[in-house]
C-alpha cells in the first residue's frame, strides 16, 4: 500500500510517500502566506504532484494545526495564515487531487500515531504523546486507539493546569502547562526578564527575531543563567502535567518530541522523566518517558498512516 | 437476575440484594476491628446470610477501598483495620459462601458504575466520577467501559497535581487535589488554623472527635469564616483538577458524590461546576457537572452491578 502524508505547518508544507514502513520520497514547500485556505489547497496539491502525483496512491493524509473535526473540516487554525473561518480542507483537497480520498487530522494526533507505529513507541498500545514546540501539544492513545473525545479535542495536555491561578497562558487561561513550557512562553518570559535588567544571551542571540529552539540550546550550552532557570521551570511544569495525566489514566509510556525537545535532546527528556517520577502517586509505576524518534518527519509519516486508517 | 452487592468500608459493611434496577433488601453491620482480613470475610459472609443467603443469587460483588488487582486481590487497604498485606478477598469470600462467584472491585469504581447505570449519569457512555469524602476518589468511564489501566490504578483524580510544589498530601506528594479538598485535609487545616488562633466553630463542634461532613455543614450554615475559606479553597481545587481531566480527555459529564459533597448538597456541586467552567480550555464545552443520586447506597448497588459484569 502506497500512501502520501502531508504535514501542513504555519511556515512550511512537508510531504512523504510511504510504502509499508519506508519513506520512498519527500518534498517540501513554503506555506502560502496570501490567499488563505484556497491557496493552501493549491500549495498542497502542487506538493503532491512533486511527490509523483496520486496515481497508484491508496490515500492522502494531512496533519494540520488547530481543531480538526469530522469530515476533514478545520474549525480553527490560528497558525495558518489567513485561515479565519472553518474550512473543509479534506473535500477541497480531494477535489483538487481528482477525487482521491483525503483524510485530515490534527498534527499532534498524527505525530503521536507515527511514534506509536514507526517510532519510539513501536509495539505499545497506550501512549501519551507530548510535543514541546511553540506551544505544548498532546495526544492520547488508549487501548490502541487515538482518544479524540466527543468534541474531537481530547489530548490538550498544554492546557492542563499545573498551578492553580498561576501564569497567564496564551489562551487566556491561568497556570496551564503551556504557559511554563512552550517555546513562545519561554520567549515572552525571557524578554520580560531582560527588560527588567536580568542579563541573558537569549535576547542577544535572538535579536528582534523569534527566539528559536536553537537559541535556547546555544544559551544553555554557554551556561546562561536565565536560560537555565526557564528550562528548569519548564521541566518541573512538564513533570507536573505529565504526572497528572499518568496518575489519572495509569499510563506506562510517554513520548516527548517537538522542536524544542528535539533540539535540547535526550538529556532534556531524561530530566522530564525524573520530574514526572518525583510527582507520581504510584511509586512502583512501570512508566517510561522517552524521546520521540521521528523528528520533523513524524507529522507527515503519521498523516500517511492515518490515511490508511480512514477518516476519524 | 438477582445479585448481592457489598460496600466494604473502614467502619461499616453495607449490602443490598438487587433485582433488575430494584433494591429488594438491604442490611448493614460494623466492620470487624480485630482479626484482620479473615474476620472481614466472616463479617461479609454473615451479612450475606442476613440478606437471605446466596440461593437464587447469580453473583456477589464487593466494593472495597484501596488498590484492587485482578483475581479479587486487595493489594493495599490502609482504611481497613488490620489489613497490612495483600489478601485474596475474592477467592476467600467465595469459599466462605460455598463457592458462589465473587467479584471484587475498587469502591470508587463501583460507585461510578452505579451512577452510570442507575444514578445521575443514566444513559451516558462516558463519565468522570468524583467522590469527595475523607479523601478524593475518582473513576473514569470511557466509551462505556471503566478505565482501569495496566496497573489497575487509573482514575486517581485525588492525586492529580493542582498546584506544583503546593500543600502536602496525605500520600506524601505535594499540591495534590486531595490536599485541598478531602475532608481529612480540611480537618488538618482547620485544626492548624485554630491552633494559630483563628476563631472557628469547626473545632468546637468536632471536639476531639473526627470533624465530620456534618460539622462542616453546620459551621458553614452559621457563617463560620474558616469553614467558608476552606470550602472555597476546596471548590477552586476541585475546579482545577476536574478541568484538567476534562481538558485532557474531552469529557462531557462529571458526577460528584461522596460524604462531604452529599452533605453540602447540590449548591456545592453547582459551585464546583462554575469553578470547572472558569478553568476550561474549550469554552464551548458541553460539560455538565451534576450531583450523585445514589448517596450511601451507590457503593453496594455498583458492587452488585459489577458482579453481573464479571471479574475486571
Amino acid at each position: 500500500m502506497a500512501l502520501i502524508g502531508i504535514d501542513l505547518g504555519g511556515t512550511k508544507i512537508y510531504g512523504v510517500v510511504l510504502k509499508g514502513d519506508e519513506v520512498m520520497a519527500e518534498a517540501k514547500a513554503k506555506t502560502p502566506i496570501h490567499g488563505g485556505p484556497l491557496a493552501v489547497v493549491d500549495g498542497v496539491a502542487a506538493l503532491v504532484e512533486e511527490l509523483g502525483g496520486v496515481d497508484g496512491i491508496d490515500g492522502v493524509g494531512v496533519g494540520a494545526p488547530g481543531a480538526v473535526v469530522a469530515g476533514g473540516v478545520i474549525e480553527q487554525a490560528p497558525n495558518l495564515p489567513g485561515w479565519v473561518e472553518p474550512f473543509s480542507l479534506g473535500p477541497a483537497l480531494s477535489e483538487a487531487l481528482g477525487g482521491s480520498p483525503v483524510v485530515v487530522d490534527n498534527d499532534v494526533n498524527v505525530g503521536t500515531i507515527a511514534e506509536l507505529r514507526m517510532g519510539a513507541a513501536r509495539g505499545a498500545t497506550e501512549l501519551l504523546g507530548v510535543f514541546v514546540g511553540t506551544g505544548i501539544g498532546g495526544a492520547l492513545v488508549l487501548c490502541g486507539k487515538l482518544r479524540r473525545g466527543p468534541a474531537g479535542v481530547a489530548g490538550e495536555l498544554g492546557h492542563v493546569v499545573v498551578r492553580s491561578g498561576g501564569r497567564l497562558c496564551g489562551c487566556g487561561g491561568r497556570g496551564h502547562l503551556e504557559a511554563y513550557a512552550g517555546r513562545a512562553a519561554l520567549e515572552r518570559r525571557a524578554r520580560t526578564l531582560d527588560a527588567k535588567g536580568r542579563d541573558t544571551q537569549l535576547v542577544e542571540l535572538a535579536k528582534a527575531k523569534r527566539m528559536t529552539s536553537g537559541v535556547f540550546a546555544k544559551a544553555l550550552a554557554a551556561g546562561d543563567a536565565v536560560a537555565n532557570e526557564l528550562v528548569d521551570e519548564a521541566v518541573v511544569a512538564l513533570g507536573t502535567g505529565i504526572a497528572s495525566a499518568v496518575t489519572l489514566l495509569d499510563l506506562e509510556l510517554v513520548v516527548v518530541g517537538g522542536g524544542l525537545a528535539d533540539r535540547l535532546g535526550p538529556a532534556f527528556v531524561g530530566r522530564i522523566e525524573q520530574a514526572v517520577r518525583s510527582e507520581l502517586f504510584v511509586s512502583r509505576s512501570a512508566l517510561r518517558v522517552v524521546p520521540a524518534e521521528l523528528g520533523d518527519r513524524g507529522g507527515a509519516i503519521g498523516a500517511a498512516l492515518v490515511a490508511a486508517d480512514g477518516a476519524p
